[in-house]
């Protein structure tokens, strides 16, 4: 095959976005690209020295565009290309600034390619994250000065990255100006600058550099969670968590507030921590993924508003107080050295606003990566801490409430409660006619009653997983009545079944031969009033919304956090934490919060929408509704006579004797489903 | 008289604007002038807090407005006015806010009281003041928070300051943050809060404040100087100045680039020098105007382009050689503490732009105030320091140039030359038929030939005026030829002119009986050569500016600085530095560069006015300029026969001999003109 002759203009198609238009022969494929308005990404803009535009030529026929595309529509491959592709790369990859268009050509844009590329996410029925980060980086040759046009060095890297990118009335962080001059000739003119929001250049370097890298934080009373991304690509390259150093001031969130509110100089000992534990964080997923803490430019932040305060230096007792006022309920913008986070110095901070007092950050990041705002179907999502953060809605209107639920779903103000950690009983079975237990800990995968338990270290107490678990089996056993108190005539049927005080407890682990050793756990009779209380605030303040919203229940259910991930949702329904709901869509969120943690610092858009958003979302102060203390004390009871129920019970091994009677092949149909692990 | 009965609306004129409209009766005064757009100042938004809207109300027929203004045209005065007011207060003086209109009412509003009111400056022929400044105090009174509206306190407090003063889209300083809910509660909800630009709160105290102060800083290689000014009114209230401590590392601004090329960090350690005294000096000047130095929140600075760039931490090595390259050329905003400036943590600094790379902040602060600019008439401004910074033109263009004179008007690279300070010699006459001299130091009022002048001190050396004087008189006096030699045959006249090396000197002060202690100070040959080599640079760059305007002569000349203050503009033209000029259109314009600071500090929109201006003003580089070299060439010689010369002749006692022979009756006019001190 013959070279065409040179026309004055080709015909260029790009796939797979199918922009097409003329182009005069002998422009690049980015120019092409450019001017088609086609998103092929670059940093050196077009100078051959980053390989971001990669692009492969289709070769032949193309009957739907109605171009014939041959190899030699495109220039040979420069040396710049033959440096970065090796010998067997396809000969269809191209450097998109390298490859002169010399007659009509289909250009395919590998996803890799387009500077706005979609980040896969596991799920698909979350917010989508499209990589288009606060923070890019600008390549750009600067004009040296001269004694004829005395402007200043500052001036001429502003000029250049308009001219080059159009980027107009940039501004200069005011630490780099001491550097800037030694910079751009160490550089020989040629520098990258690491520009915020297209509108402040907060790094500069000498030369070529393509790779910025962001972190995303999650705060949480317990743990705290750091993730770092390529903010380029978006992939995430390491994430690593430690527990939050405040608990040495108190093991809950309230208890927190009650320092600061005791101690004067006690929010700054707690902020101070944070900070530490923090920046740990950013410096050990940094080291995991082989990058200096300097190369982070953006950080985002999420955490209930407690931890949202402290991180940002603000005093929570506010937030231990009615009317639970917040410092400020928007997005906050800082810099990594205002919160003394190891990053680059220019580096910026964005902490995603909190929702109301008791609604942070978090549920607004939970809210962000579950979107319940785009869909129709209405989602309730369900965030369980100290307090439940609640969020109704779909993308008509959207509902957010605090529920009161104490800390006991984190097995603190349980007589064997502890945190889930390895020891705590997670899991727990009883069985219907011996009322003996079985159960697992953290940290171990046998059954108490298997082979080899003996070896799995002392028991240390129960979790909030573990308790929901033994008292909807207490329940289910027949242990439990409806009304919440634990029957003493079963202690005819059982041993562990004993008396305490006035009222009954049971005893789930004793200490005693072939059980290993650890203290033992007993269920109270408080113990089992401490998670009415918690799950009928959970309960009601999810009716409250679904009141307010007009429906009788939700389409989905999903939950978020550690608490959602943890527990066995069947249980969870058992007990009547939730609305009903069908069990199938009853669903954990994972690690919603630190998702949304990393959609807004992938995509500064999703910030505005997430501002968007909160200030969309409709309070309710669950303290001033009148109706939420009705559904509270109806909510007590353990709900067994409701249609929902006897739907559950089809799924679940629900005795009808816990209901006012077992019906005929009950017990069969027990041994038959035993509940799946 | 009666009342009149309640009109629906009353006319209203306030003057001096002459602004007058129909108010709804029962308004105030304050609304009044704020529905008409009269500008009445508030700070307590008409809480009848603060004082600042004070107005009298004319009593009488106004003929003119056609209008009847009685006494109880206005309200009685309230309970706030009788506190604000003492009993002998006029009783026409009236609070703005608190006098509600009754009927037609003529309004005057005193100076005082406008809030873009302007500073009487001492000359009516440079920039007028108008008190407009960059920071501004709002008190506002921020709703409480509820159960019902979470919203946060600071999204109350924006909402505040939105509704009461229009100020939308606010954003609040990070650092204010931590202290944010205790102001608010510490005010009961009443704030006062600085605002920057109208965007940016950057402070905030409860309750009402009125007073915010700030500092203009002036930074010359030898002295800086910094003036305290209250932001509300205009007022300067304390100036002071010390020795630039940065001496210590170089005399004059090239020892100093060149101590920061041979020392690394040298730059770093002359930053903290200048630092460290600039915040002593606000300090200072705070303590004498008693005022916290955390109440000053903006701080203006110019200086030439290496003290600005020290100041601003910027390596000034790229200053010391072609191209000249300045760090930026713009004007730059920074934060008080990115200085290490004594101020409130979030107060603003605001450097002036530098010209170009020899031409500084210094003088486009001095531009901004002399303000050619604004004028029909070409001046020629100058402002001698190592340097020559130089800005000829008008309203229509403005031109700029440095001129490389060295530092020999400063008095070094002379024999005996010193800074101008105490014992310098800096005044001189040399009797033209004995060839003695007599003359002055600083320090000390009476001439060397006076009696009393023993009590002098010594004589330490000849200051920057000291050595222009003696080589004028020298060459009045016939010593000094035109071509600069000094003229060995003078020997014979007078033992003074003394035989030195191959070369010969004037003898102006030996030590001896009846003339105090001190030091020798001979004039040398290369003592004349350094100063002809500088009065020629300087003479050659106004040239050069003046062809490229196409000019020959300025309309007028103003020498700005401690040297403009201190030399005799008669013997400056004597020698010819300075292009040709009515003697009394060439003047002192003072401590032009602090006014151009002071200015800024006052007026943000003299900031955009004097960026604008930089801006414009063409830059002119000697060292590329071929008509520069034949100008310093042709400007060598002492001038002596040109029009202007003989001109200059008739004003200053200036000899025949000296222009090649003695009239008859020079002598006799002489004696009868000795010039005047």
């Amino acid at each position: 095959m013959t070279a065409p002759p040179s026309p004055a203009t080709v015909q260029v198609v790009f796939t797979p976005s199918g922009k097409r238009g003329q182009i005069q022969a002998g422009k690049s494929v980015l120019e092409a690209a450019q001017q088609l308005g086609v998103d092929l990404d670059t940093v050196c803009g077009g100078r051959g020295l980053c390989d971001r535009c990669q692009i492969d030529q289709s070769i032949g026929e193309f009957a739907k565009f109605k171009i014939h595309s041959t190899a030699d529509h495109l220039s040979p491959p420069s040396a710049a290309e033959r440096q970065f592709f090796p010998a067997d790369s396809p000969p269809t990859r191209r450097l998109g600034c390298q490859a002169k268009l010399r007659g009509d050509a289909v250009i395919d844009v590998p996803p890799e390619s387009q500077a706005h590329r979609q980040v896969v996410r596991k799920r698909a029925d979350v917010h989508q994250i499209t990589v288009n980060p606060a923070v890019r980086l600008y390549y750009a040759e600067v004009p040296q000065p001269n004694m004829h046009e005395p402007s200043g060095d500052l001036q001429r890297l502003l000029d250049a990255l308009e001219f080059e990118w159009g980027l107009s009335g940039l501004r200069c962080d005011f630490h780099l100006l001491p550097a800037l001059q030694q910079t751009l000739r160490a550089g020989d003119w040629k520098v990258t600058a690491a520009v915020h929001l297209d509108s402040r250049i907060i790094a500069l370097w000498p030369g070529l550099r393509t790779a910025a890298y962001g972190a995303a934080v999650d705060i949480g009373s317990t743990t705290i969670a750091a993730h770092l991304c390529n903010l380029a690509t978006g992939e995430a390259l390491a994430s690593d968590g430690r527990m939050n150093p405040q608990i040495r001031f108190g093991e809950d969130l309230m208890s927190r507030v009650s320092y600061a509110m005791m101690n004067p100089g006690g929010d700054t000992d707690m902020t101070a921590a944070v900070r530490e534990a923090v920046r740990g964080l950013i410096e050990s997923v940094a080291a995991a993924a082989g990058v200096d803490p300097a190369e982070v430019l953006d950080i985002t932040v999420v955490g209930n508003p407690v931890m949202h305060h402290l991180l940002l230096g603000l005093n929570p007792v506010e937030l231990g107080g009615a009317p639970f006022a917040l410092a400020t309920d928007q997005a906050t913008a800082a810099r990594a050295g205002d919160l003394q986070l190891s990053a680059n110095r220019g580096a910026r901070v964005y902490a995603l606003p909190c929702i109301a007092g008791h609604v942070g950050a978090d549920a607004a990041a939970v809210t962000l990566s579950e979107a319940p705002h785009q869909r129709d179907e209405i989602t309730l999502v369900v965030d369980v801490g100290t307090n439940a953060e609640i969020v109704l809605g779909n993308r008509k209107r959207m509902l957010a409430a605090s529920s009161p639920t104490g800390p006991a779903f984190e097995g603190a103000q349980i007589s064997g409660g502890q945190r889930a950690a390895p020891g705590a009983i997670e899991r727990v079975r009883i069985d219907r006619d011996t009322l003996e237990p079985r159960f697992r800990i953290i940290g171990f995968d046998a059954w108490s009653d298997e082979p080899g338990f003996a070896g799995a270290g002392g028991v240390t107490g129960i979790c909030g997983s573990g308790i929901i678990e033994v008292i909807a089996e207490m329940f289910l056993a027949g242990i439990i009545r409806p009304d919440g108190i634990i029957d003493g005539g079963m202690a005819a049927k059982s041993s562990r079944v004993q008396p305490d005080g006035k009222t009954w407890r049971y005893a789930l682990y004793q200490r005693g031969p072939g059980a290993g050793e650890g203290v033992a756990v007993h269920i109270t009779q408080n113990d089992v009033r401490a998670i009415q209380l918690a799950k009928a605030a959970l309960y009601a303040g999810a009716r409250l919304l679904m009141d307010k919203l007009g429906i009788d229940q939700p389409d989905r259910i999903r939950l978020a956090g550690a608490f959602g991930a943890h527990i066995d949702v069947k249980y969870a329904m058992v007990l009547g934490m939730l609305p009903d709901c069908p069990l199938e869509h009853v669903t954990s969120a994972g690690n919603a919060a630190g998702a949304g943690a990393i959609i807004a610092l992938l995509d500064k858009t999703a910030r505005l929408e997430v501002e968007d958003l909160v200030g969309r979302i409709h309070k309710v102060e669950t303290a001033v509704e009148a109706k939420f203390q009705d559904h509270f004390v109806e909510a007590l009871a353990i709900p067994h006579k409701t249609a929902a129920y006897a739907n559950l019970r089809r799924q679940v091994d629900i005795p009808e004797a816990a209901a006012g009677g077992e019906s005929p092949g009950g017990k069969q149909r027990r041994q038959r489903r035993r509940v799946a692990r």
